[in-house]
């Protein structure tokens, strides 16, 4: 398809090196729809006859439909898919498919496949991830009752609804999807028409070609067109958050099902277990995820290390983009779906959730705004109850245990009520502001999310 | 102001290693503002007396002046900036400000500053990106007649305006500006008000804070509030494609700058020598805006590798968000900064230029178009351009030296006017469609982006 | 220094943006030792006189005890440590500073002396991961009859000695220090006399200098010497993995610092508070130095890609090494012995242990083992102990509580003497193969590392 | 093969997740081969009869045969290599079968079967390294009188050899070589007998089975040799710098094949062409092998990122190490491999060559060193000679084309022996010192090298 000036053979080893098509298969979808499009535009500039338009599209769906099929067969010395599948539709059709190639270049084609597959993809992923929000509202909801610490430092700090802290990953995922949406409407513009570089001397309507194919705009320069990747970049990195948010999840969920903690148990179905220790049975699932993030950050990496200095335009190089991106849009697509089955079947332990919350350390902060509240400046108020709470691990009691008299050696303002904070029920309601857990605003956020997610 | 619970102090080790004033400092500026607008929010809720509240406030702006004019003095066992502000407040103020941390966390108070501060920076990065732009169309503009070969795979390809080359980093450059734009957006939320984790038991009004500190909106989950540094890997990850950009744009100044080359000739002010060879005019700028994209690259990766895997919600691993903020942002707008400024100073060899665009295996594509409009499907005329080219390298001659005759025996399709392809403004003409280099589409892009941008 | 043909000064803007005597100043140690050495290559080649030889000595020295006392003055303008101290050097002495870069180029330069660094620097960590092995090894011995629950997916898997899980990290370290050492050995080969980057016409005799400053080796290839940072990213990368093995440590510690473990207790001079919440203790060490891994996995992904892609032989690009060399040195350094400090003054606590390695579920290999010895085929047997596991799991009960006959409806293999499995101090004791945790391959090890480490 | 605590089977969609047979297949003959050994183990225990090892050995070797003829059917509901071979010949030869996992798990397992893996592929990629060289010293060789010019920042420097730019990677895959056999010494050492995390109370021989797998050391703590990825983490990071040199390598070859430059030309046997530019010959073997370091940078990540932060001992994130040693040992493997090829067809042009190294700004430093010769300090010698090229700049001439003169009017120290410096052959002869490229110097180097390899 370029031999004309070589006079021998590429090497088997360069061949074998640089053939995409034992993963470019891939785009053969996005390959055939924009030939389809491109042979329009051939038409409607008189280059090809419309009787040879139809013998090009009915040649490229029948390649279609055999590779859906699985019966179409790749060749690596065609080197990619869009030499495999024009090489086999001028077998088929003759003169009609070797006008194909008219006015277009492999450097316009891939860029133009690349979109239109990560156009797809970027919506497929806005899918799981509402799923996944789904999930995580649904279990919140399912546990709206329960308490449980909420942790800084891994330390217990002060508690949280169950619910509020799954909420917390709604709204980080919200922010994916709106980066996934952005991405999209980035790259949603046609390369296609720009050429190897310079566009061509023959003239094709580029609007007609984006109508066809749903893009709402073209591409301005054409050396731009085929060097830029900044597509899959931007994609890749918003995969990699979403990636990281996973992983933060699941590290939460393999300390919940540890022994030691012990607020889930996961189903059976969403665990494994050990070739030689008979009792396990391991979070196998939230592991995956938590590692599969090293690989999806590995993504990003390789492409931007790989674009880093290309002088313009299209270099080979580039034709690195497609494993990474492949590799990390399956990986977080799975991720989002066996996160999300897992906490479909996840169980919440209310008993061992119950007994870690009864810490009253957890409402230490409570105690200080109640100094506050009595008038003293809370940087003395959290100094007074740091006090109390040095006299709890001096005599291994706990806050309510500490005798009256006591705590109004520390402050005088100190009185009976005092106690009255450990409360858990009313502390938990004295939470009120826009996004603390109060109960009522739990139960709203978990109402605002089920309607906009539109879970039953 | 947090040892109530604490017999020992710190380790000298551990005050040292765990420090943050000696970079944070830089967030003074923020930190101040939102503690100023935190204080209304007390007044409102009755926390402070409107007196104290305008303590507070003059308080915090003498500070500030302190700081700005170099006269304050950071102390490393305060630890961070909020620490250092709010001591020395209690020292000048007294009680008031010992209030001034109630209802707030460092937790949520670093996450405001951090996001007062990228959504500052978010913006002079966006006057930079527009201000390389303007240089780029500048640059262009003054040379729009100049012609070079447009290269892939650093191969000649097909002619193309030395603007048209410019121009595709000027598109480059657009989308940089919108996702920093996109970025901004959804970093422009305020965290205040979420506290440790689990906001407070006194209530404040998080909308009054939002409207002071010019906020559309506040965060909906406390836990995600204190957790959340996605605002800061979106600023990277759009940092490290700006990078990127850089990089490929000075590759091509260092190739042009080559005597090989010559297509460019930078000022004596943008270049530097050697201690060693007398001769020697480095490309420096360029260079190491080449080679600072490594940099910004490695920022990506130590922030997402740093939160992989965290639980919630604040761990102090996060501190470790600042360094590669604050280094990834300097470096970029000094990357903008200085690339725009050799720009502005190059000087373009119109003579090196057509020298090299006068070769005519560059218009060997329109070669096979011209067959293409002579009926030829294009992939048999492609191959007997091909054939054309193989003769030239075994003639070591060029595509108009061949004769007619000689063609002919190629394809009988070639006719006497095939030589009028050869000319190559005839063929910068005949590249008309959208994003094509024609002088029609250049001249309106160059007005286009003058307009856009404001340039002179 | 370098401006003889040109005619313009260099731009602000450049001059800042190119400058680094802002970070290498600190190679200045270095920079005078290699000088030094030159000049007595100098000398020897009858290039300068004894007398002058001993003016550029003097001089060096003098200017190195101004640097060290912080009274020199180090100016951007000219650019960086090699230039600071010559141009100071010459000022002072005349003549004969002006000859002292003879045969000699800053890009050799450099190279020598951040060789010098790293070699020096490679030594004081190797110093730092003994220090960190001789602390855990101290603390595995003072706890070395404590038994905890080995993890395995964060599940308990199988009844460990707390001092050989100590001991796992020891035997990274070694590793780790292995891999310095082999860096060591690589980079210790001497470039100067490779000059810019083809040597020079005045020949110096390269092996005195190398004898000078004790490099056993010298380069052969004057190109690959001014290139090559291979040395550097080698370090990098053995850096890169001593901050991942003390991430996971930091892991475990911050695990057994929670409430749920309650395995370890830090000291208060290894932990910090929080600003607003009055109990908490947090263990900030660990958190902080698992952040650090982030930043050290950046720093070779920085230098890695910085170099990628980049032509023979120095290009300025190649300035971006020092930052993150710099960089990761001091944080890993750190890490090492905050690590080590941390751990001198963190208490275990003994009950918690023991009633976590109570668990009898930790010993259903044993259990399955016990089968196995008595004729069951492991496969076997492992499904039979994985019904009394599901047997337990259904009435809520633990392994010994089963009753024989139970266990014979199972598998008639089991017989009475079964409940022995269940006597921890015995399952320790039975493993004996090299590197189980067997009392006496505990205490074997023990005394070898204490042996090896040179601890008290 | 773990069901026995489970009640419900594992989920699908888990289990698509969870496998690796898809990817560990290709351990099967490390997995057979650790089996073997262990089973030696197993006999000398009396755990089984030797007749029982007969079994397993003939039958492991079966099912060998059949891995190896494509004839075996892997089954992802048995997950991985290991399960896939043990299950296959239990129902081969039944009980003999289920006793072969005794004393071992997946996790010991796992790690033998890795190192043995990348032990095999160091020494694999340490021939390919060798080759490589090979192929660089007898492209030298075969231009050994070719000089070109020198660059540094991409400008022309010194003359060099081209056969001097060869070797200067040559010296660069020595020390890739050096690290990978560092990195082999150090797997070097067998896992197997570690069990899950804490040996057995099974006793096996851990050094008969070190002998037979030609291990010369056995782990010493089993839950780090079950933790443990430093191995597979220090050969990607080997790999990444040999993928790091041929990206430079990569980036000389493309300028070189430039139009521009034009010292070298390519087979056609390892260049492709353009489907739509029939005059294209393109390097891709250089710009794909300068693209896939972005990939091997990127598999260092991976494995860093996802063992960062991991707590002890095994976690299944640790099955995400897989497939970037693969990708990665691929990877560079074919990068050698093809490079080498590539390098074996090349054709060097040596009148570009000449051309281009006629340039007498080459030897502006060989005349400040006559100035040197002459007793002029090096500095000012520098600085005389910048005059001169400045005066060339202004004239439109070269340094042998200023009169003596004009020479004299900038140092008195200049005279009419001046011009003899412009003489290459002299300069080049004059670079006499180690690692500099006189012919001698080189002669010597490429006979060195020869010697080595064993190159013919």
């Amino acid at each position: 398809m370029w031999h004309g000036r070589f006079s021998t053979p590429t090497a088997d080893l360069l061949l074998r090196y640089s053939e995409s098509i034992s993963f470019d298969w891939r785009l053969w979808r996005h390959d055939i729809e924009g030939s389809i499009a491109h042979s329009a535009a051939l038409e409607a500039a008189g280059l090809i006859t419309h009787a040879e338009r139809e013998q090009i599209v009915a040649g490229l769906r029948e390649i279609g439909a055999e590779i859906e099929a699985g019966k179409f067969e790749f060749k690596v010395e065609l080197e990619d898919i869009h030499m495999n599948i024009e090489r086999e539709l001028t077998r088929r059709i003759g003169d009609a498919g070797a006008k194909l190639h008219t006015a277009r270049s492999r450097n316009d084609q891939v860029a133009l496949d690349l979109r239109l597959f990560l156009r797809a993809e970027c919506d497929a992923i806005s899918v799981l991830v509402r799923d996944l929000q789904r999930s995580l509202v649904t279990l919140g909801d399912a546990n709206r009752s329960v308490i449980i610490p909420g942790y800084t430092h891994l330390q217990r700090a002060q508690p949280v609804f169950f619910a509020h802290h799954l909420l917390a990953y709604v709204e980080m995922l919200d922010r994916d999807a709106g980066r996934i949406a952005d991405a999209r409407k980035r790259l949603n513009v046609l390369p296609l028409g720009s050429g190897a570089i310079a566009g061509s001397t023959i003239v094709l309507d580029r609007e007609l070609v984006a109508r066809l194919l749903d893009f709402p705009a073209v591409t301005q320069n054409s050396m731009d067109a085929v060097s830029d990747r900044d597509f899959a970049v931007e994609v890749l990195a918003a995969l990699a958050l979403i990636a990281v948010h996973l992983s933060r999840l699941s590290e939460d969920v393999i300390l919940w099902c540890s022994a030691e903690f012990g607020f889930v148990t996961l189903s059976d179905a969403y665990t494994t277990g050990s070739s030689l220790m008979p009792q396990k049975k391991n979070p196998d699932a939230a592991e995956l995820t938590r590692g599969k993030a090293g690989r999806v950050v590995g993504a990003v990496v390789s492409l931007l290390t790989t674009l880093k200095g290309l002088p313009l335009t299209y270099n080979r190089d580039m034709q690195e983009d497609k494993e990474p991106v492949f590799n990390a849009v399956d990986t977080v697509k799975a991720m989002l779906e066996v996160i999300a089955g897992m906490l479909r079947e996840a169980r919440v332990n209310a008993a061992a959730c119950a007994a870690a919350v009864s810490d009253p350390m957890l409402l230490a902060t409570d105690l200080a705004d109640y100094l506050v509240r009595r008038g003293v400046p809370f940087r003395q108020a959290h100094e007074h109850v740091g006090r109390a709470v040095a006299l709890c691990a001096e005599h291994l009691c706990s806050l309510p245990e500490i005798a009256l008299p006591d705590y109004q050696a520390i402050s005088p303002a100190f009185a009976a009520d005092l106690y009255e904070v450990f409360d858990l029920s009313r502390a938990m309601s004295a939470r009120k502001a826009i996004g603390a857990p109060s109960p009522e605003n739990i139960a709203a956020q978990l109402t605002r999310w089920r309607t906009l997610l539109g879970a039953a």
